[in-house]
């Protein structure tokens, strides 16, 4: 039995962010964790419940089966499109991660901010969510959520009216559309951006994997959002999961008077949270300022390295004026996803530059 | 001469918050700055100014007249009711205060916070200021505002409203109405709180009066609330004022569309200010933690030595439940400036203690 057979079998048999079967996976392995419990002699202290969920579980084949029937795809670690900032979670890193889309998992959160919030938000605070998503979306920022009702949507939403890349964190299986009402929204999702899943297709959204998911949102981005937020939510937890990883918190304020904002003004005045604005107070945290730097490093004939859809991509920048995702898309005739992908491998090249709300050439293309 | 006289005339012949003046009163005393400029012989760089201004003003003796016909008094350092804070300001304290009203002007700022913000308020702001300030007014904190449109009068009125203390600071003479369209609301805080200004009478409100009022509400007060303020306002100097003379600086956050709350956003973002939700944000900040304390080292039988006022505001005071100060005025048959004075006897002999929204009697009172 390989790795990722082992971690699929423990996936389904473990709740997310289990750090006791986690550690042990550290210690000796995936496979030899599964082998201790089956032969009864695995030092975890619930190793009995851990059995009995693996007697009753579906076959591998089976799960794996049904994780292809949908298109989906399952990455582990040392998979070139695992996001290694996930190894900050140490013995609570997810398992396995079941991804559905066409980008590069590990490419489209180099470049991404989790915007979250309450789903019993206000049209305030979704207009709020909304705009944000839509200028750093638009800069091909990918906005992580978590597809509810309220802000998450909304974050969703304004990323993907920008033409940009949103990747959802569902806190089922990746083949369970919850809420039900975001059947649509979920799709267009999978079709323009990512759906991404730590459970095993089937497993449903139960109420602690609502906990688990967030620490997974803050893992993967390089700030947090917090847009709206009751007073007694979750939001203190994601804040501080967020923030004892090294990523950036912030949250949006609102008038004192709305209780959706009470969580917020927490976070701000506790100094757990830097107030934001909008996208630039964002973008002013986590922009990279090594940018105009690397273009001393980069080598001289650097397009010469890159594949079909950078080439398409890079002709299709413009070297003045920056222009957005959306339109590079159109114009090099590729998704948006495709556009975003190119662009980090192009930005590592030193071959474009972020300017203002989009893109541009680096004007030292022509110099080697 | 006498100092009270120099004084007057310095202030006349001077704009407030002169440094180069104020360091020569700190250095000689104000009658013989006053002689040297006389004599010509003023080693100040601006004396030749100052000696044609003095040339022209009106005789002394009509100065205090007006002063005294309008009701007003003048107060210099070493008069018991000059608050001793505004020596913070070093060599722009003002020379001189003319008040107009009842209490005195130390007690009533003993407990004090400024409320300050943006003449082109929202409604959202002035409803903000108005519950902030009703709040703490009526907890016996005296409101401290510059009486313009907006936010300062939203303060003044929701102090009124809870029958508490509100004192302006005008930037001009203490009998030039200013606004002319506040001319009620100037006489009711002349009637149930107080006027200053360090202008003697007549003078205009010119611009540069509005800045450096700012300075004297900031030095008067423990904390300098902002409620709403415009990105280019006078908000960032106010603040700096207040946090370099070591007082508190909050400010209230607002929907980030708004634009008069965008220099609070600031504020608060940058750390300058804390994010400030209502009177109870204010209160953990400035409620003297030693209130407890006081109470063992309190004398025995410290109502012996109560004045008739404070005696009649403590038998008026709840011994259980807290009252207002608007209540116990009410039970008592006094004022509430009476009142709010007669309390920080009262708190300072630790014969009440302020609780929730009011004031209750020590528990100790009989022990001695």
């Amino acid at each position: 039995m390989n790795d990722l057979e082992a971690r699929v079998i423990l996936a389904r048999i473990t709740e997310p962010a289990d750090a006791r079967c986690g550690e042990r996976v550290m210690a000796v392995g995936a496979p030899q964790v599964l082998d201790e419990i089956r032969a009864g002699h695995s030092p975890l202290p619930h190793a009995a419940s851990l059995r009995i969920r693996l007697d009753a579980m579906p076959s591998l084949d089976d799960d794996i089966r049904r994780t292809h029937a949908i298109g989906a795809r399952i990455l582990v670690p040392g998979n070139p499109q695992w996001p290694s900032q996930l190894n900050d979670l140490g013995a609570r890193a997810p398992l396995a991660l079941w991804v559905l889309g066409e980008g590069s998992l590990r490419l489209l959160l180099l470049r991404s901010v989790a915007i979250v919030g309450a789903r019993a938000a206000t049209p305030y605070g979704e207009a709020c969510a909304r705009r944000m998503a839509a200028d750093l979306a638009g800069d091909a920022w990918t906005v992580v959520s978590g597809g509810a009702f309220g802000i998450d949507a909304a974050a969703h939403r304004g990323a993907l009216a920008a033409g940009g890349v949103t990747l959802c964190v569902l806190p089922g299986g990746i083949d369970v559309t919850y809420p039900r009402a975001h059947e649509d929204l979920l799709r267009r999702i999978a079709g323009e951006g990512l759906l991404v899943s730590e459970s095993p297709p089937g497993c449903a959204p139960l109420r602690q994997r609502f906990l688990t998911r967030n620490r997974l949102i803050a893992a993967m981005t390089r700030a947090t959002v917090m847009v709206e937020a009751a007073l007694r939510s979750g939001s203190r937890n994601t804040a501080g999961e967020a923030s004892s990883l090294g990523r950036h918190v912030l949250a949006v304020p609102g008038p004192v008077s709305s209780t959706m904002s009470a969580g917020c003004h927490a976070l701000i005045r506790s100094g757990e949270a830097v107030l934001c604005r909008g996208a630039d107070d964002v973008r002013e945290l986590i922009e990279p300022v090594g940018a105009v730097v690397a273009v001393d490093r980069a080598p001289s004939r650097a397009e010469d390295a890159l594949g079909p859809s950078a080439r398409r991509v890079l002709d299709a920048t413009p070297l003045r004026r920056p222009a957005t995702v959306a339109s590079i898309a159109v114009a090099a005739g590729i998704t948006p996803v495709q556009v975003a992908t190119a662009m980090i491998e192009l930005e590592a090249a030193a071959l474009v530059v972020p300017s203002g709300a989009g893109w541009r050439r680096a004007a030292m293309r022509s110099a080697g």
